[in-house]
């Protein structure tokens, strides 16, 4: 009998190589905007340059740190023990003594520690952690070197400064400062064998102390291969100005455009970065945000319940701003590697209890000048629309293992638009009006998602 | 870099094994209960023999089937060419005009149409398709033949009818309907290789005819292998008693003891299977059959809001009964073989918005003779509870792909405990207060399955 195996996925659990990360560096063009404080330990978002890295490798899975150290190694020390503590992590400091003579000098000094695949990193360079599963996917049952590259040129902040490749397909065939045509940057995100370290020693003799001048060798043989990174973020952080620029687009790489809805991706998220960048800075944590935007949008119901049109209208100011914190705890999650499965379940209830309070709040107010049981059947109705709105998705998700049909429509029922509306209607005193509108909106995509979800099943 | 693969599973699209079922024997001992018709046309619960066993193997894949017949050929034969047709499947009939000799001898007279695995069943036993696929996953990357066992065997209906087996480890060691020690007995569901073939000549140059002698000169070479079947449902349908015990046991197989509340189990599931037995006799679809529920429950949510003792007592059996028709839709849909993830998705909206429209009614009626606000704000409460009930646990179905923590107090907030509360609270005129207590039961369940999922991801 022949059986068709499904696609093996390979998995890294436990068998994730080390990271060795480049920290020895002086830095000195960052000097004024980092207190005085080494260049590793420069805070962005919340987190320092190397708290950063390693957790960024963290999330693919790497528990072995090998950090080499050199311009006031005395500092770093004692932080990194602190961090191993903290992180659960194995972090062993490697002193370079002649970290002077460039980045290849301070990659050779790890040598010891590494006697299988590693990743290499430069402590100075943002990224998204999925760049390290590209590399761990395209590393499997190969003996090659791996780089991911970026072939965005354009996007490059610094790019003088930046170090170009030049690409036979995936084969790096050129690398270096100078290069004036060039298919791609370096990214400072490897994927290495040990034979790079006999490669930087051959550099090491002919007087190149390095990096590049590594590769250089490597090349020679082919075994150095490139992984485009595509859209994926990553940012190489030297002076005050880029360091700025590395923030905003860090924080920019947050949005889910496919996830967001219109007010969220035009309003909310602008305002919640900005919240999110100072809320990073604090102890609060991602699931501490959920609940200030859910007592947030408790006061906008109870000031929605007072009745009147100062308090309808600030209600609906309150409602928005709580809308656009809710999109803070994910945020700030992402910003500082605290995602969890219960931080986005608890997000999700709480919002539909949110939801319930501003329905109450909205039509308590209303029931107050036109006290009929009419306006507590309309209140369900739209409150079954918001909720079954959510639920109908949830239930085409667990049944058919995708996301439901939904197209422009389906943006227009998501709760950013809904609070939106509510906002709008408090404005010109019309939130229960409002309210109504977005409910029966809310059902017709209901309606609309399963003749879809219907027509799609046949 | 070594990395650990998953998990191979085997998927059998498209390369699922043709299944040869034995329809040729006279079945004799049915007469006078099928309508004078053949036996493998004899109706079971909507479908006849045939149906059913051609349905379940199609459940787990197989496309292509080799009917042996003999007794009454004439009317089997156009009946294949309906079903054909109607299943979207390939039918070939394997006229067997030996079929007096024995079961082995209509086996063998499918001989020249396989050439690799095959299923092989007999049409007169029902059985649960997971077994199915239990023999398809022992049968992978083995060259054995192999037989559904059962261990269970005290519930085996005509122990003395039943070909028995005795077995080393999984291997058979010995096969007949003679045995007086033995291990478990034979299901008549195989997965079988041509091998069988060649043994079936050689009993039969012995003057032997069944398929039990031609397993017996299998398992010489210790090629005959068993699958246990657990608790997996199978009926042999020999007698008008049989047939009646079979109607009861497959009726009962489509209980979900671990998804059904206590309501469900003890008091819904009975009468629904009755309802079910007669609703697979009509045309009317599970999606149909949810519709139906529903409009009953909107039946009963109307007599609700007319108010007064007598209607509120009616109002509550009525949804008693919506909530007891719910469970058809699912019995009719693994009766008829029409499972679809859309009628599952379709059915749980359909229970949202159905207990919307009950919670609406409840508080109208109560509204009537307790006309203030805070008769909504329960409503509105209790409505949350329910809705958001289901919906906690579907959040953490898809983020954590794992049924929630539930224990006894998750089957105390089902669907059916709620409706058989107000069911309760309706007979003694208390039909809103009976409300509040399950919402407020709702709503502490999720709190608890909050807290338990925290626990649970820390």
């Amino acid at each position: 009998m022949h059986i068709a195996a499904k696609k093996v996925v390979p998995t890294f659990m436990g068998t994730v190589p080390p990271a060795v990360i480049l920290a020895a560096g002086e830095g000195n063009r960052l000097n004024g905007v980092n207190g005085g404080s080494p260049k590793p330990l420069t805070p962005v978002l919340g987190l320092t340059l190397l708290e950063r890295a390693i957790l960024s490798c963290k999330e693919v899975g790497v528990m072995e740190f090998y950090v080499v150290i050199g311009y006031r190694s005395h500092i770093i020390v004692p932080y990194l023990s602190a961090l191993e503590q903290r992180l659960s992590v194995l972090i062993q400091p490697v002193e370079n003594p002649n970290w002077r003579e460039g980045n290849g000098s301070s990659a050779l000094s790890a040598a010891p520690y590494i006697s299988s695949s590693f990743f290499l990193l430069m402590c100075d360079h943002l990224f998204d952690p999925a760049i390290l599963r590209l590399l761990l996917t395209a590393g499997t049952n190969t003996t090659d070197c791996w780089l991911a590259v970026d072939r965005h040129t354009e996007r490059v902040f610094d790019l003088d400064d930046a170090t170009k490749v030049i690409l036979n397909r995936d084969v790096i065939v050129g690398i270096g400062k100078e290069k004036t045509s060039f298919d791609a940057v370096d990214t400072g995100i490897f994927l290495c064998q040990p034979s790079l370290f006999d490669a930087l020693e051959v550099a090491k003799d002919m007087g190149r102390h390095s990096l590049s001048a590594g590769i250089v060798e490597l090349i020679k043989g082919r075994e150095f291969r490139a992984v485009t990174i595509g859209e994926r973020f990553w940012f190489d952080v030297d002076t005050p100005k880029s360091l700025g620029s590395a923030k905003r687009s860090l924080l920019q790489s947050l949005s889910k455009p496919d996830e967001d809805g219109f007010v969220s991706r035009y309003l909310n998220r602008p305002l919640s970065r900005r919240i999110s960048e100072i809320l990073v800075r604090t102890p609060i944590s991602p699931n501490g945000i959920s609940l200030i935007s859910f007592a947030v949008a408790i006061i906008g119901a109870i000031m929605f319940c007072l009745g009147g049109y100062i308090w309808t209208m600030l209600a609906g100011l309150v409602i928005q701003l709580s809308s656009i914190v809710d999109g803070c705890d994910g945020e700030v999650a992402r910003l500082k590697f605290q995602s969890s499965k219960f931080g986005g379940w608890f997000d999700t209830i709480l919002d539909r209890y949110a939801d319930t309070a501003i329905v109450v709040g909205v039509s308590f107010g209303y029931w107050l000048a036109h006290p009929h049981a009419a306006v507590w059947l309309g209140a369900i109705f739209a409150l079954t629309g918001f909720i079954m709105a959510s639920y109908t998705k949830k239930e085409f998700v667990i049944r058919y293992q995708s996301n439901p049909p939904g197209g422009l429509f389906g943006k227009l029922i998501k709760r950013d638009v809904r609070i939106f509306a509510i906002m709008l209607g408090a404005i010109v005193n019309l939130p229960y009006e409002a309210m109504l509108l977005a409910g029966f909106l809310s059902h017709i995509g209901i309606g609309l998602m399963l003749i879809k979800g219907h027509r799609q099943t046949i």
